[in-house]
């Protein structure tokens, strides 16, 4: 790019034209300069990103009311909700209200794993409602419509992909890189495989003595994602499902094939991530993520968790997001979330909630690790409004103004003699505490302290004299 | 120690003797060999490591009920809750109830940090009900009796501190390191001192012109702690209180006085920690752990969070959580819980049953992390009864029981159709669902997949036939 002249921005995507490759052909589309303003850098760095593999903008051709953004290492860290219903739970509008939830405390990207007889139906609803890339699990659509998993065909595998990529969905995990070689190195584990997808497959590929349809029909499905800009996750089916499991030979077997296939990716011109176990200890958790970058050609890494203690159900969002913020530190581009509910049951709309907080926490202090610029602008602002003792100022740069108020309440009330609040259970109920006082009240003090004890009222008058 | 004779284990502690002079006597005291056997190690090892100041063992003579535990890097990584009255909050009922709440869930020490006029009591009572070792901040009581902190007296604080060693205090903060020419650094930070004795001690030091009373009197001060054997935790009155704090000149000065500040302990026969950050981003946790060890000696550091990012208050046990998990894994041998109050409020005892389980989380992932020997027994039979559908073996193994059963329960109920349930908020009642469902149902599968898409219940029936 010439310095001083203006790159055209090239403004629609025809068929066929994918980011990656209009930025291969040198061009910065609507999209990059979209994602380069929202990361402050310039678009000629996203541009080369994108080109390069190390950066993919999920924004499939079809999804009207996409805001694009971007997912790679040198970004800031992004994070991913999973909604959708199961044939056992959920309806549309409560889906709709988990992504309004979602995307309200800070989802970067949704993805929709319905499996119910409802799958389609509420993808559709969902992409027309997400102003944020949308992604799905095609083979859940797919599973749903035999009776049994094994009668799945590579034709209704791609006729599925073809749909959904017509709806535009912006990306989708397929398990292209679990091998039949790779089944028996799965046999050996204390929970073999976990990743349902994974699961499907290595039963459907034992029971048909096969390899595997979506490696199989890889050009076929390639075929397809380029005609809509689909982004290929390639799902990590072996993904270790407990600390046992971590890093073993079939987890990385596999990630072997995922780089193999994310340089026909690139090839084909078809964008691709790869995505990340799972449940690993936390001294692992570096060294996995230098290994993708290496295997994969410093493809985006989307890791889910990783979970770093199997023993915690009802806490996951928390012993996963300790796991997510090392990876992220170490260079994982996209975190999809774990919620209180992971190994119990369906999250609903205050485990969402309760997940995406964690999540956000986790990609921020991952950014300010990194040192993206201006990450540490919001906490610099938010501490000189603790110096202030200014409640309000606090609450408004909180990254859940809702909750930080509702505690203060809460601790103000039971400081008066009420007797201690119960929370409110529901994500989307205005807070509300056992007596009315003022949240955000100016008192230069709080009641973990008292005004004697206040480290920030006595360090403000260090020199001051006795009338203070 | 001779291979096959048994060294005698002593098993009282005259006045004047602590454990570090017997272990440097080379006695093997009766705690230390109730901490060997809890950490299943040699009791020897225990001796060698509280001989040589890596190892503390908190334990005043007149503690009656005590169970001993041991804190240091090469031990399982220990976790405190902080308890106590403020003068506009808490009953002795209350912080009695906090206490049980604390222990249940994994506390290790809780410390007693009562600033209101019944602290003296609030203090008895807890040393009287508590079977683990319980800490203060005797300069809080202290501060209780005068009228303007300015008015404290040398004298005074000895006097508090001789009497709670009297009391049975296990073991003691003092900001001991935090001198006079450090106030200068602390000036030019974004939040000064957030430290409650470090800002006390400041404003005395500038008030007086005089330096810190505890480092002038620091000779008489050990030998009251050497007389009971008070464990000396040197507190970091100068620790960071937001990111922007975080390592700088103030902080490592105080550090290099608290190294100082260690040799004097161990030459006195006084058992000695050191206390750090406080708000420290990701990236510099695993420097500030090893900067504390090579400056004091491989005292075991006793560290407050860090958190890791400013502005997510109401989830600052998350964003504390993931700094411990991550400064233990780098050597932290205690960790000080924070709650989800932090910033806010004083804790109530949801607060703490939150506070205490995310430490639980953090202590637990670094002891696996840093193969701690029967650290990782627990996940893998969690993942046992994963895979055998076991709810209940799952729910018994689980570091919070009532809260896996609860969100199961839940999970089930809103599958049937019943309302999205409150979750109830006190932390020691016991967990009700919306509708009653037997919450360890031995069904194959949960609804967050369905049976069809359960990857357990598919990889189990990998060659099975279609019959299952």
């Amino acid at each position: 790019m010439v310095a001083g002249v203006e790159r055209m921005v090239k403004q629609t995507k025809s068929s066929g034209e994918t980011e990656l490759t209009c930025a291969v052909a040198g061009q910065v589309t609507a999209a990059a300069t979209q994602v380069a303003a929202r990361e402050r850098r310039d678009s000629e760095v996203i541009r080369a990103g994108v080109a390069a593999g190390r950066i993919v903008i999920p924004a499939n051709r079809h999804h009207v009311g996409l805001v694009p953004m971007g997912i790679g290492r040198e970004l800031s860290v992004k994070i991913n909700a999973n909604l959708g219903t199961s044939a056992l739970a959920g309806d549309l509008s409560q889906e709709l209200a988990k992504l309004e939830t979602a995307v309200a405390y800070g989802a970067d990207t949704v993805m929709d794993l319905s499996t119910g007889p409802d799958a389609a139906r509420v993808r559709q609803a969902i992409i027309a409602q997400s102003r944020v890339p949308v992604g799905t699990v095609p083979i859940y659509d797919a599973a749903g419509r035999v009776e049994d998993t094994r009668d799945l065909t590579a034709e209704l595998l791609l006729e599925v992909i073809a749909e959904q990529a017509a709806q535009g969905v912006d990306y989708m995990t397929v398990h292209a890189g679990l091998l039949r070689r790779h089944i028996p190195l799965a046999r050996r584990r204390l929970l073999g495989i976990v990743s349902r997808g994974g699961a499907i497959l290595a039963q459907w590929m034992e029971s048909h003595r096969c390899e595997n349809p979506l490696y199989e029909r890889f050009d076929d499905l390639l075929a397809i994602c380029r005609e809509h800009d689909v982004t290929l996750s390639l799902g990590d089916g072996l993904r270790p499902g407990c600390l046992a499991d971590a890093s073993d030979e079939a987890q990385f077997a596999e990630l072997d094939a995922l780089g193999a296939l994310v340089r026909r990716c690139r090839q084909a011109g078809v964008q691709a991530m790869v995505e990340g176990p799972g449940h690993i200890p936390l001294d692992q958790i570096a060294m996995n993520m230098e290994r993708e970058r290496e295997t994969c050609d410093d493809a985006p890494f989307y890791i889910l968790g990783p979970v770093v203690t199997d023993c915690a159900p009802g806490y996951d969002h928390i012993t996963s997001g300790i796991g997510a913020a090392l990876g992220a530190m170490h260079g994982a581009a996209m975190l999809c979330y774990v919620t209180p509910k992971e190994h119990l049951g369906l999250p609903n709309a205050r485990d969402v909630r309760d997940g995406v907080i964690a999540y956000r926490i986790a990609a921020h202090a991952a950014d300010i690790a990194k040192g993206i610029p201006g990450a540490r602008d919001r906490d610099d602002a938010i501490s000189r409004a603790r110096r202030e003792f200014d409640w309000e100022g606090q609450f408004a740069l909180a990254l859940d103004p809702a909750k930080a108020r509702e505690l203060r309440q809460e601790a103000l009330a039971e400081s008066r003699g009420a007797a201690p609040a119960a929370a409110p259970a529901d994500a989307q109920a205005p807070a509300t505490a056992a007596a009315p006082v003022k949240a955000g009240s100016d008192e230069h003090y709080c009641t973990m302290c008292g005004p004697k004890f206040c480290s920030m009222r006595v360090f403000r008058n260090l020199d001051g004299d006795r009338k203070d």
